[in-house]
C-alpha cells in the first residue's frame, strides 16, 4: 500500500518529489477513513503520500502507541495528516497530541447530523455488527458460494435463481464485476462467457435465452481486450487485436438485438460497474 | 436497501417509530457517501431510516431530478437528510436548493487540507480510475481466479504462490472472507477446510503444512456454527451443536499446537476479519 517514489538526490534539475505522511486510523476496520480519506488525497496529484492504515485503534494505549509513530514519521519536518473516524473522546484527545494535523471524518459530522435530527447521538458505542447481522452474513455467503458455483457458464443448477446474468466474450471483466455484486450486495450472480458458437445465432445462447430480461452485457475496447488476453495467452489468436475487434462487434451486436443493457469496462472500475448494474437492473433501494 | 418498519395503527401505547428519509448522493458509485454516511446513522438507533443511494450525479439535469424526488419524500413534513460527496459546485449548487439537510462529506474537509498541505487542490475533477489501474485490475482479476480455483482446498495447483491459507472447518467463514481479501486487497488467498480427519495428527494437514507461516485460522462459536450448519443441512449430525464443539475444541487445539494465528468469527463481519489477517499477516503497508 506504500506508494514510495524513489528521490535522487543527484537530479538537481529536478525538485525532490513531496512526500508526505498520511495515516487513516479507525477503531474499526479502516476501511471508511481510507476510503474517504483517498477520496480527499486524490485532488492533490502532484504529492506522493506514504499511507499507513491503522485499524482497531480503540484504547488509549494504542493510541499512545500511535501517537508516538506518527510523531516519528513527522521527524521530517512535515506533519503527517491523520484521517480518523474514531469515536471514543479519550482516544482522539490522545491522537490530538500527536504532531499530525487530524482530520476528524466523523466527528462534525455527526454534530450536523445531531441538528438535522433534532436529537443527541446515543452515547454507547454502537458495534458495528448487531442484530441482522447473521442473516446479512448468511446471504453473502450464499451469494459468494452460488457466484463460484455459477462462475464462467460451469454450472446452470440454480440458473433460474439469479438476480443478474452478465454476459460477455473471455475477459471483460465478469468474474471480478459478479464477486463485487455477491460480496457486497448479497445478490445472486451468475455469469456466462460469449464465444464465437453464440455468434451466428439470432437470440442468447439457449442456456441463458429463458432469463432475457435478467442479462446484462460488458463489452470493452479491442485494445484493452487484446491487452488482458495477452496476459493470460501471450501472442496467441485468441488474445490478437483482430480477434478481439472481431468478437466485441458481434457481441455488441448481440446485446442490441435481443435488447440486453450493456457496459463498456475498459474505463471503468469494479465498484463503477457494479453501481451502473445494480442502477439499471433496479436493484438497488 | 430499504428499511422500513411497519407502523401499527392499533398500537395506541407505542409512539410510531420516527422514520427518515436519507440519500447518499455522490458523483462517482456512492460508496464513500454511503459507506460513511451509514457509520453516523448507527449512532442513531432510535429512528428508522428510509436509505436511498443516487450514484453518478454528475450533472445539473441529474441534479435537478434528484433536488424534484427529494422534495417529494420530504412532502412528510420532515427533512431528509442528503449526506453527499459531489465535487462539482454547480450540481452541489443545486443540491442545496431541496428541501433535504445537506451533510457534504468531502468539502470540508478539503479544505482542511489544503491548509495542511500549503497547497490548492487541482481544479479539474480527476477521475478514480488513471494510470495505474490497468495494473490494479489485473491484480484484482488474478486474485479472484485465484481464490475461486483454491476455494476449500479444491486445488493445489498454485498453493506455494498464497499470500494466505485460511484454514478452518466447514462453515466458519472461509469462503466469503477469501474473497473480500482477493477483490478488495488483490492478494492470492487458498483456503482449505479441517475435517475431523486432520485433527488425529501432530501438525497441519500435508497440502498446508509447507505453507504453514502463511496459514491462518477461523473458529466460531459453536452455537453460531451449529447455526450456519443447519441452513445447509438442517437437523444433521454434521450440524448438531455436539459436533460443532468438537470440531471447533480440536481445530482451536491445532492451531495452538502448530502456532498458527486464529480468529473467532462469530462477532466479526467480513471486513472486519480481512483487517485483522492483514494486520497479522502484516499484509498492509
Amino acid at each position: 500500500m506504500t506508494a514510495l517514489r524513489a528521490t535522487s538526490g543527484d537530479d538537481a534539475g529536478t525538485p525532490p518529489p513531496r512526500e508526505r505522511a498520511v495515516y487513516f486510523v479507525s477503531d474499526g476496520t479502516g476501511i471508511t477513513a481510507e476510503t474517504l480519506g483517498s477520496a480527499l488525497l486524490v485532488n492533490f496529484p502532484a504529492i506522493t503520500f506514504r499511507r499507513h492504515t491503522v485499524p482497531f485503534v480503540d484504547t488509549d494505549r494504542a493510541a499512545r502507541d500511535l501517537t508516538a509513530e506518527i510523531d516519528r514519521s513527522a521527524a521530517d519536518g512535515l506533519a503527517p495528516i491523520v484521517f480518523t473516524t474514531v469515536r471514543a473522546p479519550a482516544v482522539r484527545e490522545e491522537l490530538d497530541r500527536s504532531r499530525g494535523v487530524l482530520i476528524d471524518l466523523l466527528g462534525g459530522h455527526l454534530v450536523e447530523l445531531e441538528q438535522a435530527l433534532g436529537t443527541t447521538s446515543s452515547e454507547q458505542l454502537v458495534p458495528s455488527h448487531g442484530v441482522g447481522d447473521l442473516e446479512r452474513y448468511f446471504a453473502r455467503m450464499r451469494a459468494v458460494e452460488y457466484a463460484i458455483e455459477h462462475d464462467d457458464g460451469q454450472s446452470r443448477r440454480a440458473l433460474d435463481l439469479a438476480d443478474v446474468v452478465i454476459i460477455a466474450p473471455s475477459r471483460c471483466g465478469k468474474t471480478p464485476t459478479t464477486m463485487y455484486l455477491a460480496l457486497q450486495h448479497g445478490l445472486l450472480v451468475a455469469n456466462y462467457p460469449l464465444t464465437e458458437d453464440d455468434f451466428p445465432a439470432d437470440g442468447l445462447p439457449p442456456a441463458v435465452a429463458p432469463y432475457a430480461a435478467r442479462c446484462f452485457g460488458l463489452t470493452t475496447t479491442p485494445l484493452r481486450l487484446s491487452q488482458v488476453r495477452h496476459e493470460r495467452r501471450p501472442h496467441s489468436r485468441y488474445a490478437s487485436l483482430g480477434q478481439c475487434r472481431l468478437e466485441l462487434r458481434q457481441a455488441e451486436d448481440l446485446y442490441r438485438r435481443t435488447r440486453v443493457p450493456f457496459l463498456n469496462s475498459s474505463t471503468k472500475s469494479v465498484e463503477e460497474m457494479s453501481a451502473v448494474i445494480l442502477q439499471t437492473m433496479k436493484l438497488r433501494g
